[in-house]
């Protein structure tokens, strides 16, 4: 597969952060058999973005995508995202690097969002 | 109004951050005009959730849903909110606090991001 699609999230300390992350991964990858799809970390944990992608270079891929899995757009995918992008087209001149607006901006995610909210209203925990 | 949604969300230093957060509070006000529906951070934005929910209990509302607006569940909702959560039962003891799981652990929401994550494979920015 020359084609890679990577999850760029935040990254915690508590390991159960992930888990919405890597039910998303195996839920893009069944419907995308013919790319490989794998999740990177901004912090706090591994694969970083850096990792990840070198790793699928030296498989092969030459066109990565990479969506944030951030609900909003601050610091991290204002500055530290386009850094480690421009790094990574630096280092890796043959592969092309795709980028798209974080998860949260984009209104099939938050009519999601909205109707979760509204069943809240008539469930408890 | 009685009855309040709070969505709370984790608060950013960049302004834009808080737009998809506001997208989704009037999404969901606009479908429950019974109901009213407000923000508040866990730092670096205001209202902070105590602040929010004095104003509320202020004008009288006596029922309060708090809908974390966060994909994973890392220390912020495993510590930090059921500590904000306890503080508000004991400061209002006639008061019904609700909380849920958050929103990234909604399957329909999971779907939505999946959705956006395949879309992004035809996309540029």
């Amino acid at each position: 597969m020359d084609k890679a699609l990577i999850l760029f999230a935040h990254g915690a300390r508590a390991p159960g952060w992930a888990a919405p992350f890597q039910r998303l991964r195996e839920l893009t990858a069944a419907r995308r058999p013919d790319v490989t799809v794998s999740l990177a970390f901004l912090e706090l944990m591994t694969p970083s973005l850096p990792d990840e992608v070198a790793g699928l270079v030296a498989r092969g891929v030459r066109e990565v995508t990479v969506v944030p899995v951030f609900l909003g757009q601050g610091g991290h995918l204002l500055r530290d995202l386009p850094q480690l992008l421009e790094g990574l087209h630096t280092a890796y001149p043959g592969v092309a690097f795709t980028t798209v607006a974080a998860v949260g901006e984009d209104p099939g995610v938050l009519a999601a969002m909205a109707e979760y909210c509204l069943s809240a209203l008539g469930a408890t925990v």
